[in-house]
């Protein structure tokens, strides 16, 4: 997808992984928790979801170079109606680019590919200390509604 | 998998979604979402979820009774150096099995089975209104560490 700011929306390629793992880790919570030295377990996961058809992992480029990256899941479900709802995970802009609209135009994108899907809810959660983040989402119409739980295994 | 109180777990067929369906519907907030008189949305959504490796739908059966459903999705992702996680949706238990204890061993089987395929992190949502939930989640060692945030479409 090509956007007229010179921004361009695409799947994620193992040529991304070097500047999608940088991304990741460059942030409060990912510092802790990636490995951007060993790139090998993040190229086998995009194997993996390069296979899958309700995975989408994408980049958003500007010029030549990843200015973010997002990954958007399509899970059918039986619960209201039998519908289809998305999850948006692991977005990251670059820090260069925060306050550029990027984050909301890639949300959008998110949306409107849930929507071409004839997804009737997207959801994601976000970690509680994200306040800049839950503003972010509610400006773009989501509803707090859920207590979000992880159990680390 | 059999248990020793005569509860079975196993994958959800089209003959169990009346009973899905009873359940998913007979809650304060899936009654104004869900359409128990027509099951042919159902049908078609369990048959997509059925072909997907990713995708699982169980239902608790006691006897010949089914007392419970619940559907559990294992997400490939990058972030957390390519982990994989689990997300579980639509939990529902019959009302006159509440109280007996098959709630905590269908979240611990889903647990379970997500440790069997590797995932690092389990996952759901809980509307913001069921605080009985909460605190069943909580007690199983779940941390309400994030906020959830849903779009309708």
């Amino acid at each position: 997808m090509n956007e007229p700011s010179g921004l361009t929306i695409r799947p994620a390629t193992e040529a991304d992984l070097p500047a999608i793992v940088a991304m990741l880790a460059d942030d409060p919570l990912g510092a802790t928790r990636e490995s951007p030295d060993d790139l090998a377990p993040y190229a086998r996961a995009l194997k993996r979801l390069t296979e899958d058809p309700h995975q989408h992992v994408v980049v958003a480029v500007r010029g030549e170079r990843v200015v973010g990256t997002l990954q958007l899941t399509f899970v059918p479900g039986l619960s209201r109606r039998g519908s289809t709802r998305s999850i948006i995970e692991g977005v990251r802009i670059h820090a260069d680019e925060r306050g550029s609209g990027l984050g909301t135009r890639f949300i959008e994108w998110a949306v409107d590919r849930s929507r071409e899907e004839n997804c009737q809810l997207v959801q994601l959660t976000s970690d509680v200390s994200r306040t800049d983040a839950h503003r972010f989402y509610e400006r773009l119409g989501f509803t707090p509604s859920h207590v979000g739980f992880k159990l680390q295994l």
